[in-house]
């Protein structure tokens, strides 16, 4: 018995079906006893019809008429999983964000929350209400409607459960839980109980198809538990929490995380002096392009090797941007690879247990892949290789570090 | 020079192409150096999907849903027209009924305006913004969601011109103002330059397909200046008004209504006594059965004959009751009749000029028409008819009064 967040995304409410599973779950919470706040997503597909809308009318709209727009797809979502618990005789009141008062900053169509006045959810809740709560949008200090960009609701359902102190946020999606590593690549891929939310951060590249980044950092400054489960699938999902330093055998490493989206750029010959690495990296910031992993190696002639990886859509921008460059401060030559990818080893374990990394590059030279970069954080150790080599290196680390599915739990599963 | 609250309705805001032209006509009139508010509806088609979604959930959705449901289809229009706006570089800021503050009472699906909070409009309108207002929405004192009920956004275009104090209230339609009586029926009906809030509301039959009565009687109330206007034809509608008392020559009839849904009762041989009339009304009003014409005629065996009017849809039902009072009471017979219409006179002259009754049943008598019941207000008379003989009275009494388009007017009609 306590307070539950529980957030369900565009699809979890994608028809009326569909919102009426979703009441029958919040309903037997209810019956349980909790205390339930659910936060909704606009149906599937309806933000971007009202997208299109937009864009039939102008290219650019302005952005406070575009949150205008599109947050009435969570509003209709909030009456409508309402009714439906009507329906089931559970009492229930949707809001929308101007209604609770999520107040934002006025960056329309990617706001921050600053401050949720819970005074009106405490009273509903205390009334024994379910409260629907819109996610996505909140209204800034003038009252105009603003929205948190996409996948906000996470971040609203995130933001709820600090602001009522709740027991936990459930995020529900269309997986499970959080595995060691993608399932479609190792078979013996497991689901983690639980995991932190520095280690849910790093695991990002398979993390952020299951929660929104900001969510989970949010989450994390509170303190919120948070839950992954599966909306239509019964099964206790992922728990991301702090650190259980109770918890004697954390083990060492959570999973192995990994990106195919990664493209290396290399600028060879460069004269080895201050100021280099700003001087390759001021003119790719200027051009709105994200850099990954940044190594820089000396060679002997005094001068410097200096590479770096960018999403793969940005490598033939990234190259003309570069090319300038090497000009300018007399490099040799300028090279692009786009046929590489990044494997990370990720766990909170790795702080206090020396030779994980050298047990990952034992793991893959006894497999035969080169490794071409390697960085490192205090959590994970991430390496770049080969892209053709990418299941290879997953499925060897995942089985070196112990990680796949015990037999006994197989049958389970 | 002047401020100016625009409303259009759900098909004339139904395409984007059509918001385009309406976003024409509002830059035109800020062109000219007038201020505008422009009050619009959901597209068309919006409110009936958004009301088929919720009966998919549940066969009578809380009053309080569904107004969370449906405001959101004013919202969407309010975002694309100032969108429209914007591309036609006009300043322009939309605003949810809530924005406002159009605060209502907690009648959720029928709500009625308590008061308006004009501060945000004039002060958007001083920084030279065209308002765009979502119609048929407020807000009760809690904060909920509330709506005016089908039809609500020409009151809520009247209630901001009341509230603004604006130069004229245009409420943009399907047809170009309102005429002497229905041109499909008399070829040659006129277009009326004014006529006065009484007169129009005595117009209902005609009036109600372009006005909502509702709204007439606040625009009348708080004598806001209300002009009907065609949407997408250029012209000067019609004005309506107050009795202007320094027009010389007001007409003695405004025009001539019309109404096909009527149903005759008539319950014979009733004892003649006190009571009686409540005896009969009583049960029919308890059966939310809505009465139009009322007649009494005493016989001279201490008897009366009882008769009224009904929509026609109500007449099995209400025969129903009445036989029930009638053996009651114990009256004779009841005799229901479905093939009758009412046609009316109206006129704000009518107060001053005598004769006009007898010109009416004068001008009916001549083309053979038996007058079956009569009722008379101040500006307007009423008689019952045969059904079969509506367009012939119409026909004639728009001749009788003289309404016909004079024939210099026809060429540039």
């Amino acid at each position: 018995m306590g307070l539950i967040v529980q957030k369900f995304g565009g699809t979890s409410v994608g028809s009326i079906q569909r919102i009426g599973q979703v009441a029958d779950k919040v309903a037997r919470f209810r019956a349980e006893g909790h205390d339930v706040v659910v936060v909704v997503s606009a149906m599937s597909g309806e933000t971007n019809r009202l997208i299109a809308l937009a864009e039939e009318v102008q290219e650019r709209p302005e952005p406070r008429e575009m949150d205008v727009l599109i947050s009435t797809g969570e509003q209709v979502t909030t009456a409508l999983l309402s009714m439906a618990l009507h329906k089931r005789g559970v009492k229930a009141k949707s809001y929308t964000g101007s209604q609770v008062r999520i107040l934002t900053d006025d960056s329309h169509t990617k706001a921050r929350i600053r401050e949720i006045d819970n005074e009106r959810l405490h009273a509903g809740l205390e009334a024994g209400f379910v409260l629907v709560v819109a996610g996505f949008q909140g209204v800034d200090e003038h009252g105009n409607i603003t929205t948190l960009g996409r996948g906000g609701s996470d971040t609203t359902a995130v933001a709820l459960a600090a602001a009522l102190k709740a027991d936990e946020c459930q995020i529900y999606t269309d997986v499970d839980g959080v595995y060691t590593t993608d399932p479609r690549v190792v078979d013996g891929a497991r689901r983690l109980d639980r995991i932190t939310f520095e280690e849910m951060l790093e695991m990002a590249s398979m993390g952020s198809k299951v929660l929104q980044i900001r969510a989970v950092e949010f989450a994390g400054k509170y303190q919120v538990p948070l839950r992954v489960l599966h909306s239509f699938e019964e099964g206790p999902g992922t728990l991301i929490t702090l650190e259980d330093a109770n918890q004697m055998e954390t083990p060492t490493i959570a999973g192995i995380a990994f990106n195919r989206d990664e493209a290396k750029l290399t600028i060879l010959g460069v004269p080895d002096m201050p100021g280099v690495a700003y001087k390759i990296l001021g003119p790719i910031g200027e051009a709105n392009i994200e850099v990954d992993v940044i190594v820089q190696n000396s060679a002997d002639d005094n001068t410097t090797d200096f590479s770096f990886t960018v999403s793969r859509s940005d490598l033939a921008r990234a190259k003309e941007v570069l090319q300038g460059v090497a000009n300018e401060i007399k490099a040799r030559e300028v090279r692009g690879d786009s046929k590489i990818a990044k494997v990370s080893v990720v766990g909170v374990g790795m702080r206090s247990h020396a030779g994980v990394a050298s047990q990952m590059f034992g793991a893959l030279a006894e497999v035969g892949i080169n490794i071409q970069m390697i960085t490192t954080s205090e959590i994970k150790i991430s390496v770049i290789i080969e892209e053709k080599f990418l299941e290879l290196a997953v499925r060897s680390l995942h089985s070196s570090f112990g990680l796949e599915r015990e037999p006994k739990e197989e049958g389970t599963a």
